[in-house]
């Protein structure tokens, strides 16, 4: 069904003067002659492709709308196919009358990211590029939007390609030695091998290392705030959800209503669900509920950042040791011990928290002092010093840090096999090491795959 | 300020793939070169107007997002400026930061209808036009937006000039005859006089009788049901919302939020408000509630249709007797009647009620029978025998009525006056008669009441 002709409404609805219906497809272009009229009376084809076109949108009954409509011709479009945009009134009704008017063309509606694959099938975006448009969409923070831009312009893509390069490179010198003994090729040495091999898992060693900043800039720090009760969590959420940075939170249907807040720590955004009601209720009140869905989260794979609470003024009691307990088992995710009530008497046994969890920070709930101390741990425990150059090549979602790290096992295993003697072994871990480093761009991979990636767009895109 | 620049993003906030940024006003090309960088390396500047260049929006410290820029030259845009269109991704914070990007340029936010306004100010649009793209945004039903969308391209304003050039031409002749009785001036003698002055009282009349289907088309009939408790309201209510015909019921944040629903008659928008919780609650649990709200709605100017609902098996009682006393007075409003419980025996005095609020509608809440005559009665008391052509000059909001009924009031005037033979009182008359049918367009209409209307219309519009 590839190059069939499918639309939508590509402008969220809701309240707005203007809606952006797209079209995509062999024929889009005659196709849509049937329902716009150009107020000048030519037809539609008759202007240049990227000419944006007054004209009106009618059906066998009568004029719908007035719209601006530009075509844009294959290859020079954003899925590579004939498109159509129309510029139509953004009313509900209005809208939805216009993109009638469009499927009874026999264009059909498009499907939750058909525009955006179809720009990766036809060759307009590498995978990762698609990836970062997703990013782009739904970023929550201006950092993000940033680093994810600039991935979608295809930073990471061209990083890929020049490693991928070099290797395919190497591969092919080692077959040609290989294959051809007696043919006095340009020799290779193993030394030099071992040189080349350690220099492309040097690259992607640093790539890897990008990993944990590019995904915490691109999708926030999921975080979970734990404490036994009265300890001060409530203070600590609401110090760190402060309304004026967060910058999300007033958009009607998103993290609101989800009780999702964000915080924003330097530019870099922390999640917090508020799932145990700690912004809006008493402490008290949701104590029980609460410890019991802080638990649930602080075992689930998607949180990345704990933040343990202890009351300074207080002896380590059964409470605090449990939590302890249970944070010293946890290894895929960043504790901080946060020490509360500063302003009292201090009884808690600090070097016992800190023998466990590692160093704390003390925040006061009274004038926040402690918290950009806080902060700045938060920050150089995800980041590091500065905040990278957004042009810069980062690995920012899973998928493409699991591709990167099998590729980089298979040219460990390769080094390995080179210092062992097993050459030929060599030229083949290392075609396995290259099918993973050319997946991130989706240079081979499966159809399943690219289904679920784009999968998660939505209609319109 | 005029001619300022302006910004605001167009397009609704939410989940979608793409925002449109709009600017206006002088020197708005230039400036937005400042942040977009055309992909060809060339000026935005470097391309024809109306040519949809793709490109990066830049800030000073990084690539923001690409985007497909359009500019748009005075006179030959929606404000008559020079404008600039700009598509980005539609991610919350990807156009909040784009639109940062304009504004840091200089350009300001666009208040509210700000961009419409413009537009009538620079002649772009009639007043009535501008009227008629807030109906378009705004409308709830098909029909709605065909008669809205008509209107927007000037048929009611084409109606209004013909007729007040007709009555401009008779004025000057009146002044003519009057100033230069010796010029032997083109005769306009009393009877001519006469028959034009009749001619146009019947196009001001012919038009007036538009504005109620014209009213009822764009904006929907706001219709309260009343009865006393358990005479089937809810089942009434639920017949007409039957939700596959209510068509914005499902959109968040509009109807359902207030509890607004939306019943489709043949085309035309019924409005109720389910103040009352008609339709989720028992009947029982909110007839007192639901009483004193349908009182006060009863009563509101708003309201245009009343379903007064009587119980045919059960006598006329006190709360019946109310009901119709209430009813009797009601003189602005079109009330109907309408008998249920009919699969049991009659008992309901029918003579009595319809002596009083005329015939009924007999609705069984058991199997629909007669709700599709009710719905032809409510047609036929709002619009008529069919649906008006929608491209057919119609008045379709109270501004527009109320300036019309003072132009005939004072033609009627006018002709009163002719005929007591006050020839010179007649011309004066006929120019205050012009000037209200001149104010439909605002042709001469006080700077608050432009104020008035565009505020009323979304910001980006």
């Amino acid at each position: 069904m590839l190059n069939d002709m499918i639309a939508a409404i590509s402008t969220p609805i809701g309240k707005g003067g203007v809606a952006l219906i797209r079209v995509s497809g062999n024929g889009c272009h005659t196709a849509v002659e049937k329902i716009f009229f150009p107020i000048s009376k030519k037809r539609l084809t008759d202007y240049s492709p990227r000419f944006a076109v007054y004209g009106e949108i009618r059906d066998a009954r009568s004029l719908i709308d007035t719209a601006i409509v530009t075509r844009f011709s294959s290859p020079h479009s954003f899925t590579g196919e004939d498109m159509v945009e129309i510029s139509c009134h953004g009313g509900y009704v209005v809208s939805s009358m216009v993109l009638e008017a469009v499927l009874s063309l026999g264009i059909r509606m498009a499907e939750a990211g058909e525009f955006t694959r179809r720009a990766f099938i036809n060759d307009k975006l590498s995978l990762t590029e698609a990836e970062a448009i997703g990013d782009v969409l739904s970023a929550v923070s201006r950092e993000g939007v940033r680093l994810s831009s600039s991935q979608a312009s295809g930073v990471l893509s061209a990083r890929m390609k020049e490693i991928t390069d070099k290797l395919t490179s190497l591969i092919s010198s080692i077959y040609a030695y290989i294959d051809y003994p007696d043919e006095d090729l340009e020799d290779v040495d193993d030394e030099t091998l071992g040189i080349t091999l350690d220099g492309l898992i040097g690259e992607c060693e640093t790539l890897l290392s990008t990993y944990r900043a590019g995904n915490a800039i691109t999708h926030g720090i999921p975080t979970v705030i734990v404490g036994k009760p009265n300890v001060g969590k409530s203070s600590l959420f609401n110090s760190l959800i402060r309304e004026d940075r967060a910058i999300v939170t007033d958009i009607p249907g998103t993290t609101r209503d989800m009780l999702e807040y964000t915080a924003d720590v330097k530019g870099v955004t922390l999640r917090l669900t508020d799932t145990a009601g700690l912004r809006e209720s008493t402490e008290d009140a949701i104590e029980e509920m609460g410890m019991n869905i802080a638990r649930a989260r602080l075992f689930s794979p998607e949180t990345s950042l704990v933040l343990a609470l202890f009351d300074l003024s207080r002896e380590l009691d059964g409470d605090d040791e449990r939590l302890i307990e249970a944070l010293e088992g946890v290894t895929d995710k960043t504790v901080i011990p946060v020490y509360t009530k500063c302003d009292l008497e201090t009884r808690l046994d600090v070097d016992a928290v800190e023998g466990a969890l590692g160093k704390g920070v003390t925040v006061s709930s009274r004038d926040g002092q402690g918290l950009e101390a806080l902060e700045e741990r938060i920050f150089s425990a995800f980041i590091g010093e500065e905040l990278p150059q957004p042009e810069s090549p980062m690995l920012t979602g899973v998928r493409q840090r699991s591709v990167v790290e099998r590729g980089l096992d298979g040219l460990r295993q390769a080094k390995a096999e080179l210092e062992t003697g097993f050459k030929d072994m060599t030229g083949m871990t290392l075609e396995s090491a290259l099918a993973s480093l050319l997946e991130v761009d989706a240079r081979g991979v499966g159809e399943h795959i690219v289904d679920e990636i784009f999968s998660k767009f939505c209609v319109g895109k």
